[in-house]
């Protein structure tokens, strides 16, 4: 069993063409000027930020992750990293030839000694080509609590639609777009043929990003793009651990699909306490939403330290035994999908035998883009 | 013409079965204990350092990458960078359960914004598999100019072979490994049909490395390993441009093979002007060895940005040039690869358009690792 579908489940892989979307300029009143008036600064925050479960009206500050009311009630380590903006990114047409950003990061810690400061604090830049897929096109690097960086220079005239994602471990507090004043930047408008309901991916480190070299490279973000579906991204660092109150958290949003990715911070007893209140409790509010479990990646290690190996069996065992509770109970649209082919079979996809490098997050996605297309009929 | 060989050339690929190694165990009267006596402690020099183009009695600190006598003849940033440790490594056998790394790094500079410390200042092992191949085992993620790390703990019983990879732009002045007192360290027994001669890899920031998340997944690293042949790494940062003091140098070694991707570091006029020369003399020194001209690896914004192309077709035309003038001079054993496969073409091999991720250099060591089994005969 690498990835189990019940018979029911036969929809067919449609392709949907994206229709290519019509901009809402922004008011260039609204904007700051630079000095010498050459460049006007946006507010990423007129734009409209996607990446977020709840909106400015319910959270703390608008780059927070999770509901004000959720401090107190979830542990403080989870309160703390939903101030990192893992996930967060805006979507914004622009005729500049230049474009600026310019960021303020909430924590001096801008790097890991694993994971560098770009995947950690930096912002990422992606542009949509014409045939509605997303490609790279710059990374703003980090070098301070405040950054300004040129992400792109001498690009021919025309209207181009970009993506820019948010740091994975860091906050901001606020972010900008610099164009040369005469250039126009726009929302983006709904498209057709798209999703509004988007994924919601809980779990830990990796699910943050954990150690992704820039932001776009965690697999929530890949898979976001590969699928043209928002993702909402719920990791947090060590403490993706299936509490109560993140389940009902969890269930207060209404997406296409749940993604289930705790297992690397979890132990046996651990999820055979949760798993099964965890799912029944967004069952209960969302009766048909799919539910798709998804074991821990298999440590590098594995092989040579038997320790790793019996972390890696154990976890998978009570996860598969609450998969086959709540199947016994009635519970429909669960899916469940197996870990072990998640990074790789060579050793070579984390740096560290547990979080994944670009290298390993490119193959998670490659694993759990078919069985995600699936389940949201794209 | 992606890679280019002349008709002579059609060796056929022959896999050569490498024969386990035979240890030289090293006395433990020559380690140094822990205070407590559980640990003792072995210099990693005792074990015979590899990766580098001249031994100890060359150079001026046994970790460094050009020997002394290069001092005032080289650039000074390319002296600076010859004492980053970059695709040096030792080979080792040991049937400890649990092993420590202790090593102190030259430089406080522990990462850059865009590559992790694990890359730049870490160390990175691997273990030999029964089938000769390796796998990747742990890594010492490093905290300070000093650090000890527990690479392993728990491992079964058994001699097993390892090799240590050192970090990629930083320098180290002592590396200790130690073992539990009771177990036993020992040399690598030179191993029956595997190279002796060495591939030697002449380039830039990406040659040394830059950006890997660990020492072990730069490319000249992950070909090292996957042709079973000792790789030197002459990656200089920003400073591969081909100067004739470093022609004369790298004609003081006698590999098997010569690579040289240089173009990222060099423009059209500087590689008319120096490619030519610096080939010349490399084939006087060495009348057959092969040398593979290896071109840079296409930025990934040059799809949006025209000068980014420019700069990658103006310096392939240059390139190409020299290799056909040196063909048409009768310089026999000249190879030619082009650059446009190797970090893929999805844009997102790399950190920041130009430097490969642990995704890019397995991109690299994929395109690279046929034509230079070719050349090896392996």
């Amino acid at each position: 069993m690498r990835f189990s579908l019940p018979p029911v489940m036969a929809s067919a892989l449609l392709a949907s063409a994206a229709a290519l979307s019509a901009a809402e300029w922004l008011d260039p009143a609204g904007a700051e000027p630079e000095a010498d008036g050459s460049v006007l600064w946006y507010d990423l925050l007129s734009l409209g930020l996607q990446g977020r479960g709840w909106d400015a009206s319910a959270t703390a500050t608008p780059y927070d992750r999770l509901p004000a009311a959720a401090e107190g009630k979830v542990p403080p380590a989870v309160w703390t990293l939903s101030h990192n903006s893992a996930g967060m990114y805006a979507d914004f047409v622009t005729d500049a030839t230049t474009l600026r950003a310019h960021w303020v990061l909430r924590s001096e810690k801008l790097s890991m000694n694993h994971m560098a400061a770009t995947g950690v604090s930096g912002v990422d830049l992606y542009v949509r080509q014409d045939d509605g897929t997303w490609r790279w096109a710059a990374v703003g690097r980090p070098e301070a609590t405040e950054n300004t960086a040129v992400l792109l220079n001498g690009v021919p005239p025309g209207e181009r639609e970009f993506r820019l994602y948010l740091p994975l471990y860091n906050g901001v507090s606020k972010v900008r777009l610099g164009i040369p004043s005469g250039s126009r930047l726009g929302r983006v408008a709904p498209r057709s043929g798209e999703p509004d309901r988007p994924v919601v991916i809980y779990g830990t480190s990796i699910t943050q990003g954990g150690c992704a070299s820039r932001p776009g490279m965690a697999h929530p973000a890949i898979l976001g793009r590969r699928l043209g579906a928002p993702v909402i991204n719920l990791g947090f660092s060590g403490s993706g651990r299936m509490e109560a109150a993140l389940g009902e958290l969890l269930a207060e949003l209404d997406p296409a699909l749940y993604v289930l990715e705790c297992l690397p911070n979890m132990g046996a007893p651990e999820i055979r306490e949760r798993v099964v209140p965890f799912v029944r409790t967004l069952r209960q509010a969302h009766p048909r939403t799919p539910v798709l479990l998804v074991e821990d990646r298999t440590y590098c290690g594995a092989f040579l330290v038997p320790s790793q190996a019996e972390r890696n069996r154990t976890s998978r065992e009570a996860y598969r035994e609450a998969y086959r509770q709540l199947q016994a109970e009635g519970v429909e649209g669960l899916y469940y999908l197996e870990g072990a082919d998640l990074i790789g079979h060579d050793g070579e996809g984390a740096v560290d035998g547990s979080h994944p490098t670009d290298l390993g997050f490119v193959r998670m996605a490659d694993v759990m883009e078919p069985p995600m297309r699936l389940l949201l009929n794209r």
